[in-house]
């Protein structure tokens, strides 16, 4: 036996009035009156929901108790064009199923918006909310675009290893990955850690970056990229810190800094792009609900040429400037990310 | 400034002679006389190497002489239609250049097949090797073909927590992740160690599979798939064991076991149609080397279906044999690899 249903992203794109056909999926919602009730139902192929509409003559009202928010259903009906604003298309069901119930005391997935803390206490159904769906549904457009612009460019993708004995010329803190006792390691003679009874005979901690061994591909292979998960054990509350987190490294053999510097822009604008032509109805609703100004950068971001200019040239504008830094700027220090930001959002008003 | 050069695969491939070209890369030999000297050049691009061939009218013996096995040179010149057999094309050199040379007494990759166990002891120059040339480039195909497959079906890549409380219904042994300190760990009232003040509150491990967290995505976006590293810290060192490795999971909403093994009848035979049309010189030299039968087994895979039977007949199959078993055969136990080899590799000569 084999499934006969069709992804609702399919119905809403491709569906032709006049089908009879089959949806599964999780109710978002069911509201109507005595004759008609409406069923919008998503099953995670798309933002959308599809509107199933139930004849209370055709369906008994019994049938429909279970069908509350959050309930696993199937419709079975008729395709036909929606005289509803919004969506080309609804089901006239003939057949409903309840797969799962959600108990509408207990489900916590109610219609109204939730905060996202209140969503991260509940990581397990978070994935079928609007937001979430919408960061999982970009992220995986994001991720495969990743992959096709190097492939298209001969790079290889490299695993580099997870669990290393290298710290990356200290690029963070690290996490220790050990199968020794946790209470009462073994000890050596001089009294510390004996390390060579750990699982890998030697003290290992989680990678803090691929780039080592991407140099040492790219030493072989030429063009190498690297795209996994990456740690840091900085104990820091900030946006600016994952504890873990995906990470892509590009190591190229014989590019000079302008070949460089146009793969960072292609790649950049390529994923854009990408975004805007795939994602469109999930950068809608992630702009109408955190950020009003999410299409303007990202078309502005692929509408004109990086800027490039040299750290002297980046000292000189700093040192120029009438803005007041927290951190001095000096010749031969590293910019900070105040300084940063001023020549992206204030000097420039685009990528630096 | 921006690299003006042409990759070898690209070369071999597409290159036109009577181009005037230029090729970056490693020296894998140089031999000849006294009146002309033949460089093979890997860039890694490819399996194969170009010819550079260098007359020592043109260019000084002197400047070869740094071109040794290893040393990473810029060869210049004309691209002409090549007399030696195997190769399409060469490069009669007008100008050499060497970035880094490899001292002949020092560098221990030479000409010579190296065994792996060798090999294994100067990872950071095996990828130069053809043998892991070939690997790193076929898993390169095999996992962006990985991503095709399901990308094109509609399945959402996940990411999964790699550091996670939950050991998965036990899949494996686990490595601790901490960041406590490591010879005397904070302990609580009852004298155990107190991970509360561990980096994360509690206490946590790598990943053995990202399952869990795929079902809830699954149950909330469709169809998803995951494709990360995942660890075991079993004490094993068996080739059926690794502490480290990435594992691809798929996650089907509303599949019947019919649509399961469809995918993962599809999914195997794509996967192999992709390594014999995209890798096959890779191929050739791995089955030269290492597997003869290589080309038969994977053109055997896609070209039947695939057995599909239920365990009861397993288990009847198992039973009637005259094959002498390890492990008992008894109704409600799990198969043992050595059964599952049986009736793949002896009853049914296909996969099951």
């Amino acid at each position: 036996m084999k499934t006969q249903h069709t992804r609702i992203h399919e119905v809403l794109t491709h569906g032709q009035p006049g089908q009879e056909i089959t949806v599964k999926g999780w109710v978002r919602s069911r509201r109507g009156n005595k004759q008609v009730q409406f069923i919008a139902l998503n099953d995670g192929s798309c933002l959308a929901t599809i509107q199933v509409v139930v004849d209370l003559q055709t369906i008994e009202a019994d049938a429909l108790r279970a069908v509350t928010t959050g309930a696993c259903i199937r419709a079975t009906g008729l395709l036909v064009a929606s005289p509803a604003k919004g969506q080309s298309v609804e089901i006239q069901a003939r057949e409903l199923e309840i797969y799962g119930s959600a108990d509408p005391e207990a489900y916590p997935l109610q219609k109204k918006g939730h905060s996202l803390e209140f969503l991260r206490e509940i990581a397990h159904l978070r994935p079928r909310t609007n937001t979430f769906g919408a960061v999982l549904r970009v992220r995986n457009a994001m991720a495969f675009a990743i992959h096709r612009f190097f492939q298209q460019r001969g790079f290889v993708y490299l695993h580099t290893p997870i669990i290393t004995g290298s710290d990356c010329e200290g690029a963070g803190e690290m996490f220790r990955v050990t199968t020794l006792d946790a209470k009462e390691p073994p000890t050596n003679e001089q009294g510390a850690v004996d390390y060579e009874q750990d699982f890998f005979g030697r003290e290992t901690a989680l990678t803090v970056s691929g780039q080592l061994e991407g140099e040492l591909g790219a030493l072989a292979l030429g063009l190498v990229y690297t795209f996994g998960p990456t740690f840091r054990a900085e104990n820091s509350n900030t946006a600016r810190h994952l504890a873990e987190f995906w990470m892509i490294e590009p190591e190229m053999a014989f590019y000079e800094l302008t070949d460089t510097m146009d793969l960072a822009e292609d790649f950049l604008k390529f994923l854009v792009q990408t975004a805007l032509d795939e994602c469109s109805a999930d950068l809608e609703f992630l702009s109408s609900h955190y950020d009003k100004d999410l299409f303007e950068r990202l078309r502005s971001t692929i509408g004109s040429a990086f800027e490039r200019l040299s750290y002297g040239e980046a000292l000189d504008i700093l040192e120029k400037s009438t803005k007041k830094f927290e951190f001095p700027i000096s010749w031969g220090g590293d910019l900070q990310a105040e300084h940063e930001r001023y020549l992206v959002e204030e000097c420039f008003k685009r990528p630096v």
